[in-house]
């Protein structure tokens, strides 16, 4: 019995075909610098860590489907700190972003629906819009991974445009969105009557400003804007599930309520770690953002200095883009782990063409996740230019 | 802006129709018998405590996409206990069965598909299959609430036939399927080719007789069987979100773990809290079947007493329908709550019609869900007798 076709035609991930080949590296010995997930080494919150120790005290019980009002009030408590004051009817809890974006995509599109999206952007979108029955229209970032001109977005509207899903600070990229920005894209959300999406998970993690702007803090956008929201970055606990959902659409919301209904609750404990240091997340997360501020520089200086490699610092979130002197950057990724060591190390790496949706695009570039410290993030990308420069005397 | 039709036009359950009414009372100062929601009042088993109160000194990173290793294997002896053995390979871990569902529904059939429902079945179906784009066939039970003749699916059968969805036992009429009716079922899937998604989520809890056999025991139906599964009713845990599902169909298990991976992962907390308790779950079930028994009981013995009540003994889950003397169950469940007291209490019942598919089935049915003590439920039943005498003499 085959699965379904809508089942067999969804892709796998790169980094789940380069699984095997990390795994077989790692039965040889090789030590591999797993510069691919994002799920950084820090500790988190003393208050994640102090409510988990009473969790057992809990009584088991479904939650709302809303969440508990507890952690409605956390959130709405931290959604004011970033100038944003919410109504608990504005907010839903959901696991993590993930779910956050599957129920808000299935919300507001109906199947055969078009999302813009600036493009590179988080690789799972696609698997989310095609679970969602919804087309990726993607819309070039600007000179130098900025934010898309208006213009180009303006161009790809139609008739079938529902959204525009943007990430801010953008993983990959590191582009942060700000007021002017959101503005000008909210006022052609408005005007061409489409809602804004914004994947808002790495919304503290800014180098050298504040946090990137909520667009719920957007004037006039009120009935437009859905924010996805996660504190897996935010407080390094990507193992709990936990995110969330705020609009003031107020169909939106009670349309994406009854879609949560089918899962009936988000788990009670992952909902208690959280409240009180959602509550109270400075100065923690300011540590933390300094932390990925320094490794983003350690990363960014370590590529400049490998002959071929183009870079760019990002201005948030915890990742660096980096173009390197290669054809296929998915074959070298593959080769790294298969065919390459230096003193026993390896590197494994994100290949980006699966960031765009545009056929072509990103085939040489890689995303690297800075969520180790500076030292042996720059000894990684030390390994990664060792690798380059034997590949580049290799056969491939 | 609007939502989407499809957010529009998803369905609210009766029970959130419901809430509002129910709020209300409380506000009155009315005492409240939840007889409409599974979740029950036992503790835990202290495994699960256990385990939770050492859960601040895990690691909060994302687990693989199947699962911790630890939790897959607990799973495999949990199946093992129950005489289905099966390879790491042929489990991955669900946020609950709810997550599960959606997951295979998706997995195994395309939009469009039919998937054949004995019913009464557990209402979010519904809503699970018009997020999955298939159309449910309701294939009624037998007499007494006996599972479905052959004869009846296979009648119901057609090209468009990608499984049969059932629960075993079944939620809300506690029909058992034993190894013959499922040997029964599984051939005509493998005659007419279609997938068997069995929701075992109450196997343990049948009253007179071992646990309800695993679809993925019976001979033949390896390719064909799909297993959903919690721990949400055994363990008492609804508030942790954690079920699973299990399949011998590789080509099934590759599609889901891609559809998966869209999530990344499921809570590490929720899982190692059941790790233990799953390894070792007898006799802790054991117990909660004997208090399940007798509470079903003490609700049909009440409810016998009741002029013009008709109901049925469950062999398993801990539900009773109960078929009332009145034209509209879900009106006179909203007349309990918006008019009704007996020294200040009254029930709340979940009214049956969305557990049918049929039009016009079920509406003077209700389900009671057996979640407190055997006194408890009997006053429960009393205040809904008394109410049914109010409400015959009155305007309704």
């Amino acid at each position: 019995m085959r699965a379904s076709r809508r089942g067999e035609d969804l892709p796998a991930s790169p980094i789940r075909r380069l699984i095997p080949l990390a795994e077989e590296a790692k039965r040889r010995g090789v030590r591999i610098h797993h510069l691919n997930i994002g799920q950084p080494d820090l500790d988190p919150p003393p208050g994640v860590l102090a409510a988990l120790r009473e969790a057992h005290r809990e009584r088991l019980a479904y939650a709302p489907t809303r969440g508990l009002p507890a952690v409605l009030d956390a959130w709405r408590a931290y959604y004011r700190e970033h100038g944003v004051e919410l109504a608990a009817e504005e907010i839903m809890v959901t696991a993590g972003a993930s779910e956050a974006l599957t129920l808000a995509l299935r919300t507001v599109c109906d199947a055969g629906d078009d999302v813009l999206v600036p493009e590179p952007f988080y690789a799972p979108y696609k698997g989310l819009a095609a679970v969602a029955d919804v087309r990726l229209v993607p819309v070039p970032l600007g000179p130098g991974f900025a934010p898309p001109a208006v213009a180009d977005v303006a161009a790809r509207v139609t008739p079938r445009t529902r959204a525009l899903l943007l990430s801010n600070p953008n993983n990959p990229t590191g582009t942060v969105y700000g007021r002017d920005d959101l503005a000008a894209l909210g006022a052609l959300a408005v005007e061409r009557g489409f809602f804004v999406l914004a994947d808002e998970t790495y919304r503290e993690i800014v180098f050298d400003g504040p946090p990137a702007p909520s667009a719920l803090a957007v004037p006039g956008l009120e009935e437009h804007a859905v924010v996805i929201d996660s504190v897996s970055k935010r407080f390094n606990v990507c193992g709990l599930r936990m995110g969330a959902l705020a609009t003031r659409n107020r169909e939106v919301m009670e349309a994406l309520l009854r879609l949560a209904e089918l899962r009936l609750a988000v788990s009670v404990v992952d909902q208690l770690a959280i409240a009180g240091a959602l509550a109270a997340s400075r100065p923690y997360v300011d540590t933390v953002v300094a932390e990925f501020g320094r490794r983003c520089d350690a990363v960014a200086a370590a590529l400049a200095r490998l002959p071929g490699v183009e870079c760019h610092r990002p201005a948030g979130a915890f990742y660096v883009v980096a173009r390197l002197p290669v054809a296929d950057a998915e074959r070298f990724a593959a080769w790294l782990l298969g065919d390459f060591a230096l003193d026993g190390e390896t590197a494994m790496l994100t290949p980006m063409a699966d960031f765009y949706a545009t056929p072509g695009r990103g085939r040489d570039e890689v995303r690297i996740a800075c969520v180790f410290d500076a030292a042996t993030l720059t000894r990684a990308v030390e390994v990664v230019g060792a690798g380059l420069a034997a590949y580049a005397g290799s056969t491939n």
